[in-house]
């Protein structure tokens, strides 16, 4: 079908949404049936607005260097579509002949694209809707696991190792870290800091996530056992641990926030959590809330995210092209001992609003780490090994004093 | 002098301070005159407790793979030498034989390591005592920069590159990004912040240092205006900054935490100051406190500062060979066009305890960025340019609908 294309990025960038992006560009620049690829500024509000730039009249090394790019070179958005927004999207895409609509974006966006799909053919307007996944929760269902993942969660290993070999050192006056993850409602980002640990005693000691309620007693009884064991404990915790009640965790014990009106405001998990420890153990306790990090930190993209994200992109200018739409396209991890993976597609009404939460077998027991079929899950997705640190071997010298 | 070394890690470790070790342990088992060279575990307390390893019989490869390893190796402290301490150090190392004692750390340690001097001259125990220089503050004195501040500064570049970008990128939603940045009384760190930095647009906007007081006016003063200009507003600010009286940041206004006995804990200047901008203007405000990440993450090391550390362990052992004690190593800058280093010398009892802070015409006159003559100077410590990104032309569609 001849027209054009829009392509969008929405909601949170991750490290490799511009991979995305320019997958779907080169692709469809490649077909003389795609006349036109148009980017749209801000995502939907820019097909709202038609605020649209023309991105086959970007240089080809523009497109090359916005692989290795972090943010949405596009600008994205977090907007709820209203009703009337569908008809008016519909009335920009045919005043400009858009025939191809990519989305790159998470749940939320693969629902504003079902609707969009939706309304097309019920109104008659011939339109190929596409949505490619995009999210460091790796929340999405029906795929393998989601671009902006794995290089979400290579950062989450470093940074847990590299803040956690810190508190190692520094154990004598601070000897208990947490690191604020990631992750409002699944377990994803913050269970790849699994990822930093080489041997037993290595951090991180505990993982806490959304999927397993946390209450005060367990908090406490698992640092202790932990400190006691290790003499020094490193916690990756999600921001969405939540306490028995289902409420978010320390709720009722955090540090309360009072803002400059007297309104109280949320303390966050990590600083409830190390108000705790240190008044009921005596440890100090020190946070790292690297936030933003984790979907921007372009140095430690993992290469196998990067190159995932432009083939989604790819995969889906290819299978509108083929006459696919309301879809989005997924990742399959092949069988086989190297991992490789390939696309797929999926209904889009089976992943908009979906979210997908980390199934049993990927948490303990004890609901205080992730179990080694996770880190078989996650390790091939961050692209290679962590450089590789020296140990001391520490020979002990004598005592000659007593 | 025949007799035994002992080096030690003081202070908060850096992402560096184990090539500073390596420098010194490389070094030191080329001269047959150190007959063993023993590691202090966690600092001085390691020689107070005669806890010492003897590091002559680590495997070369240990030491090679340390100079790519965070934390610190040895374990390191922050102790406050008592009296009394000073004799019993004494006593440890005579019963060793200990001649020499090199200790990596920044001005408290150089505290220690000049009594320590002291005492061995006042009671006629030769002595040799080379201080080495480290922090991520760079506040020492008399040393051109300090190791450990290359690798931290390029951290914080990137840092606030990244998610600055991000920040661009969804603007529409969040438009204030805050990265709070380690540096409790210099800016040293904060400043580098404006290496993120290529086109007048780009991020950061905005970096407060602790040297400049920041009232509530000045900074909602700033934020609107930088707001106005480019759309959205990325602030480094120091963790350090004061108000008008010099206070913290905040202290007054900024969210009071409570722990879990209903004791007001310090808000911290980040946290205060995106209140303040919530509040006042309106404008949501995302926070990111990467916290030990600035001291630690490997990744992001500058191989200026990793080499530079290296040489400064080195020099304090050919220094103290020569005959020097009291002494600190320094890092002099060569003039000319190529950046290049050399080391040097000072007393300790110059440095010991004294704060170096970022001069005059490091700060612009507004008291909310650096200026060049400070981008000149820290450019060259972060070991190259950032990796370059991709920017798109933009080139806008004409509307066809109004």
């Amino acid at each position: 079908m001849k027209g054009k294309a829009v392509v969008g990025q929405s909601g949170g960038p991750t490290a490799v949404i511009n991979s995305s992006l320019v997958g779907v560009v080169q692709e469809a620049l490649r077909h003389s049936e795609i006349e036109a690829v148009y980017g749209a500024i801000n995502g939907i509000k820019g097909v709202l607005e038609e605020e649209f730039v023309d991105l086959g009249q970007e240089p080809a090394e523009v497109l090359e260097g916005l692989r290795r790019t972090p943010g949405a070179a596009l600008g994205s958005i977090r907007y709820k579509v209203k009703e009337g927004d569908y008809e008016r999207i519909l009335q920009v895409f045919k005043a400009h002949n858009i025939r191809y609509f990519f989305y790159i974006g998470g749940n939320d966006s693969m629902d504003t694209a079902m609707k969009l799909d939706s309304l097309a053919k019920e109104t008659g307007y011939e339109l190929r809707v596409i949505g490619i996944p995009k999210t460091i929760d790796n929340d999405l269902a029906y795929t393998d696991h989601c671009p902006g993942y794995g290089s979400a969660a290579r950062f989450v290993a470093m940074a847990v190792r590299d803040s956690g070999w810190d508190t190692r050192a520094m154990r004598v006056n601070s000897p208990v870290k947490i690191v604020e993850i990631m992750g409002r409602n699944a377990g994803w980002l913050a269970g790849a800091a699994a990822l930093a640990k080489e041997q037993e005693d290595d951090p991180p000691h505990l993982i806490y996530v959304p999927e397993r309620p946390l209450s005060k007693d367990k908090l406490l009884g698992d640092v202790e056992e932990a400190y006691r064991r290790y003499g020094y404990v490193v916690i990756a915790l999600s921001e969405g641990v939540v306490n028995e009640r289902g409420e978010p965790f320390g709720g009722e014990f955090a540090p309360k926030e009072v803002d400059a009106f007297g309104h109280v405001l949320k303390g966050g998990a990590s600083d409830a959590a190390a108000s705790i420890i240190k008044a009921e153990l005596g440890l100090s306790t020190r946070i790292d809330k690297p936030n933003y990090l984790y979907r921007s930190f372009s140095l430690a993209v993992s290469e196998v995210d990067r190159e995932e994200a432009y083939e989604v992109g790819k995969a889906a200018v290819i299978v509108a092209l083929a006459g696919e739409t309301g879809k989005m396209v997924t990742l399959i991890r092949e069988p086989g001992p190297v991992y490789r993976s390939t696309t797929g597609l999926v209904e889009l009404e089976k992943v908009a609003n979906v979210e997908r939460y980390l199934p049993d077998d990927f948490i303990n027991e004890e609901g205080n780490f992730v179990t080694e079929a996770f880190i078989e899950y996650a390790r091939p997705l961050i692209g290679g090994a962590l450089a590789p640190y020296a140990r001391l071997r520490g020979i002990r010298v004598p005592k000659k004093l007593l």
